[in-house]
């Protein structure tokens, strides 16, 4: 692990023990614990672990990034992906692949419904401006050069600034070769921050996915479920231009020569076998305080479950009967379900177990030892004042914050906020624009405006923004943002016949206007940007100053817990940050309840027992009968007397993880990552070892459906096969 | 096992074909099926099979009903219970107990939710009339006295009732010593009579019942689910004269002197462990033909689900806002409910597995057999037909007895009939009265019409009837027995206005009323009975004839098979007729679906989880505690790190082994039996090793209730305790 900033010792003792509290609650599990999402770099310190779990595969290999197997690890900014040939074949989940298959659909050739298999390379098919692969290239521990400069007198403003510049100028450094693109995600809440720099080949095609009958079996309804039986798996091609690097779509560009793939193995595995994980795990919360989990829990968490409900009904009503508007709105509906049920299995989770009381006792004894430690008193007292000052004024911020969403629920308003904020920006030099507003974010903005077109009805705007202004309204008033209760517009028809914005090409079009376009327009949502502009921009610099000062103080925190683990031995993971990561784990069922055990297993039995014929229980005919007639070949695990479908482990994942690589002990894909259960959500806050479990796809299935009911036998070709009891395929 | 009935060998061999199909339908689920309620004499030919399952002790000593452990085994009539110490203690269910804990209950001593220690015998509480225990004393197979004297002229009714002359002459031989109460019951329809002799104890007395909020613990929400978590226990204890014979209550009465009871082992058992389950099974239908699984599930169930369905909501709506009323029908809405539950039960598994075309494969195999048998070809299609010919004749009276039940929906109405069908018979010599009315009959009729004034309130019985009477109204024409529509009555209100049925004293009074008193009294409901009994002795006798049909034609069907089964080496059990049984089987999980696992054990940690504080969830505080501080002492099993509660095996069971013993292999106590999981239920029509499950109570949990929470010291001391790793306490 890269050296930590310099602290002086008097500060590493006292957070040694103030860090206490922490081990109790991370030994509080199993000693066994699978929690982790580890940098690779860091599976070296982890040696007795993966020994202990099973996973023969030297730890070495996976810190090095530009070897197979983490050079086979892939990202799709938001899924993650593996190569599985040496010519940019990708796999990943058919939920990742969604978007693809469905630009690629229409009334004629129905792709979601009937599947797209390209038989032949040149069948393959677009998937689409915002289909990206990033192959991570490499990285380098950057957090002296961000740190550099910083005062003690800074304002948390003034500090979070100069570290956003520093970062800028170090992803511009980067991003000189136009075939990358560059980040400097934090770790550990600002102690560490890391340079990554990733190969970005925007000419991805659709290759192959099955019917939504198999890769969305069960679709909402069995969302964060189990028993699960979804085949959540498609395959994607990388392309690149005839010189090995990324170029724009062509009919020119020829197949990525990914030179590390994984070989995909059907030998299965067993409950209680080994397995690793590799992705890019999005974010996870697991060292909040006390007071963060208990404003999550009470504050914060309830009201995203009302707002939530609320648009969802208004959606509902506002789209009911009308089959255009249902469609534009069914993803964003998704969504919105998602989220939901995400957070209310955060509070389920939270009702379950009380984590606060947990840390409210280690933050007792934690005070109690400060009593005895005469010397330390004064610089302890100052920083647990300051952790409670900078977290107070942090959940105050997010209260405004939340009012300022719930006031902006219109995808025009926002998509006029963002073309003002963009034009503000470009009349600066590049290097001093806000992040998310430089010239490289502008292909991403245009994507995203353009993309609004499939998910927007103007009338249904107007109800969702209607019912949300309806709803600020009965917000306490100390958490209505300064001044916005004036701005806001009192008659929504008048706004959305005076507007044009939710024509796609008259949207677009502002994305060249300059600031005093803007300014003079009498597009009433543009019109409306540039009144809110001011508070916007006062809540934005609001949250750089509580942002500075968390970035300040809750290192020391974590600088201490890495060095009190570090004194045990035992390495300390960041919270996900999209970065990729390796877990590890077993597979293994789960005790829901008393007297009951879910897993590890599912098998193609249970897709017959949930069939009903009706959408999303409604299995493919030619499935149906492979399995009547059991047409299983080797792919029958001998322990189930079936094909196995679905599987859980131990092991610890989060969103972005969908479509991650489930390795086996020896380094080969037995499985994609796609869920979690719903006892699991609150891993995103608190791994409890003893319910958390990911729910992967068994590779068996994968391979059982291409070869028994879609024929994808160019495919099973072109992959490198692993068959039970036998040598390598080729 | 006794000699069947002689037959022709033509005859025979015809059989052993025709039951080929049902071979098919035993062996299709596992090769391991612990199907089977036997009689205790046919245990020694399942040798074998116990060996197989585990049990050590041997077969012979069940045979035996003289002697331990078959001689502790007692029925409660209606549920089952044994004998654990030679003082006449008697463990049974608390639902089997729970009459006897209500008729204690008074506001001020409220038994049923603080529960009853007796810490000496004086404090011992009277059970009641209803409470009785049979001591199964003898049974001898009678099969050639009751069928001697029928020829194959007779008629169904003729044959029906000859039998049921030579039944009643053998019962009243049976019970000239009034120390015990005899039944011929028949078995396998018909095919052969055992005589039964059973001791009948009428001096019980309350012992001890824990809180509802233990024994009735998930209540009606949790019947007949896992994962279960009730202390389904009560003591009993059986009281006779200073003979040593039974005697009516008396303070001079002294405990029985139970000399062979049963150990009660502490010792525990473990997933796969060998049980053995000895009890009163009521009633099972396992040899039920194709056309009455499909009358069951297409018209007679669908149409009893209906009917209950109306009937709970008239009584729900009629007893609403009246806590008296509510009290009053709690059990009898209890009962309904349970019925109703049980009949969805048995239509999810029709509808889950189709029985009755697994039987319609097996009938047209058979019938494919039958054309290559030419010389039997006259004698099976005569039999083939008359099976079917009486069968249809069985569901066309069905239909009309369903319509007479519907138009007879009323508790005082029953009671009338009963009264005035009483009357009617008891102007004939004893022996010559219809079973059911004879003198031995009278105290249990007395007791139901004075047991109604528990659960009658006059205005919920009129609603109860109108709805029903209204009901009748839209049934099939066809449906209706001739001549009914026209006798029911018009005007309610008049009918019990003008009637004094519904006080107890009045009701009563009428048991000593001569035929033409009925014939000449103004009380409404009796005036109704009255014009009623032409009607219902019609649908009487038409029941005899099919029953008499059904006696002669069935019995060739089940000795077929039993010759069939014989030669293979296997013994047939007889469906279940409240006759002492004993299953075998062992604890064991199921899967209700792909991907989960229920059991096979449940631990006190799921009454934490479950515990709501709201009835059927609130458990008691000192309960919590208990939990709360680990005080597990020696019932803690090693592997689950708890208490277990209750725990499932693969034994048969049926309703009337509620409280039936479970023994470990050894033959001591380990569980008292109390339930069946839904997806159980099915199997009074077809037993599915795979998912048929008996829910038991882990004697270890009654223990440690009895030691930790209820300090029922005494009754530790009474009975013979083995410990874990110890030898006998005693």
């Amino acid at each position: 692990m890269a050296p930590a900033p310099k602290k002086s010792l008097s500060e590493f003792s006292l957070f040694k023990s103030l860090v206490f509290p922490f081990a109790l609650l991370l030994a509080a599990g199993h000693a066994s614990a699978d929690e982790g999402q580890w940098q690779p770099h860091q599976l070296p310190q982890l040696k007795s672990e993966l020994k202990r779990v099973g996973i023969s595969i030297p730890a070495e290999k996976f810190a090095d990034l530009s070897k197979h197997p983490m050079s086979a690890m892939v990202s799709l900014g938001g899924c993650s992906a593996s190569f599985v040939s040496d010519s940019g074949l990708i796999v990943t989940n058919h939920h990742c692949a969604y978007s693809a298959v469905q630009r690629n659909s229409s009334p004629e050739h129905n792709y979601i419904s009937a599947g797209f298999l390209a038989k032949t390379r040149a069948a393959e098919l677009p998937a689409g401006p915002s289909s990206l692969v990033y192959v991570t290239d490499s990285l380098e521990n950057v957090t002296t050069q961000v740190l550099k400069g910083i005062t003690p007198a800074m304002s948390g403003r003034a500090r979070h600034e100069h570290v956003e510049n520093r970062i800028k100028s170090l992803i511009a450094e980067c991003e000189q070769d136009p075939a990358y693109r560059c980040s400097v995600p934090s770790f550990h809440r600002g102690l560490e921050y890391y340079r990554i720099r990733q190969m970005m080949i925007r000419d991805v095609r659709l290759v192959y996915a099955p019917s939504d009958k198999i890769g969305n079996f069960g679709g909402d309804v069995d969302n964060y479920e189990w028993p699960r039986h979804t085949g959540d798996f498609a395959f994607l091609r990388a392309y690149v231009g005839k010189d090995g690097r990324p170029a724009d779509p062509s009919a020119d560009n020829v197949p990525y020569k990914s030179k590390d793939f994984l070989v995909v193995s059907a030998q299965g595995l067993k409950n209680g076998d080994a397995i690793l994980l590799a992705g890019y795990p999005g974010r996870t919360s697991r060292y909040k305080l006390a007071s963060e989990i208990r404003y999550a829990r009470d504050t914060s968490f309830p009201a995203r479950v009302t707002e939530l409900q609320a648009d969802l009904a208004v959606i509902a009503a506002a789209t009911k009967g009308d089959a255009n508007a249902e469609v534009r709105y069914a993803s964003v509906v998704k969504g919105l379900h998602n989220n939901l049920k995400k957070t209310q299995g955060l509070l389920a989770g939270f009702a379950r177990k009380d984590i606060a009381i947990i840390k409210d006792g280690q933050d007792a004894a934690f005070r109690d030892w400060l009593k005895q430690q005469p010397k330390s008193d004064a610089s302890a007292a100052t920083l647990l004042s300051e952790l409670d000052s900078v977290i107070a004024s942090d959940m105050a911020l997010s209260e405004q914050e939340f009012a300022w969403a719930v006031a902006s629920n219109s995808d025009l308003l926002k998509s006029a906020r963002s073309l003002y904020r963009l034009a503000q920006e470009r009349s600066k030099p590049d290097a001093e624009r806000e992040a998310g507003y430089q010239q490289r974010d502008v292909p991403f903005i245009k994507a995203r405006l353009s993309r609004l077109e499939q998910s927007l009805v103007a009338s249904v705007d107007q109800a969702r923004y209607a019912a949300a202004l309806q709803r600020y309204q009965t917000l306490p008033a100390a958490s209505r943002p300064l001044g916005l209760d004036t701005l806001l517009p009192a008659k929504l028809d008048t706004l959305y016949q005076h507007s044009q914005l939710a024509d796609t090409a008259q949207r677009l079009a502002w994305l060249e206007k300059d600031q005093a376009t803007f300014q003079q327009s009498d597009d009433a949502f543009i019109r409306l940007a540039v009144q809110l502009q001011d508070t916007a921009i006062s809540l934005e610099n609001r949250r750089k100053e509580v942002d500075g000062n968390l970035e300040r103080v809750i290192p020391q925190y974590m600088q201490a817990l890495i060095a009190w683990k570090k004194s045990q031995g035992k390495p300390v993971y960041p919270d996900a940050n999209s970065t990729l990561r390796v877990s590890y784990g077993n597979v293994a069922p789960y005790t829901p309840r008393d007297g009951i055990t879910k897993g590890p297993f599912t098998t193609v039995q249970g897709i017959v027992e949930k069939h009903t014929g009706q959408a999303p229980f409604n299995a493919p005919a030619n499935l149906l009968t492979a399995i009547a007639q059991q047409r299983y070949g080797v792919f029958k695990d001998a322990v189930l007397g079936s094909v196995p479908v679905n599987f859980l482990s131990s092991a610890d994942t989060t969103g972005g993880n969908s479509g991650s690589a489930v390795l086996n002990k020896n380094g080969e894909l037995i499985g994609l990552n796609f869920d979690s259960t719903y006892e699991s959500i609150t891993k995103d806050w608190y791994f409890d070892t003893q319910i958390t479990r990911a729910i992967h796809l068994d590779i068996r299935y994968m391979l059982w459906v291409m070869q028994e009911v879609d024929h994808a036998d160019n495919l099973l070709q072109e992959m490198t096969l692993k068959y039970p009891g036998a040598k390598l395929k080729k």
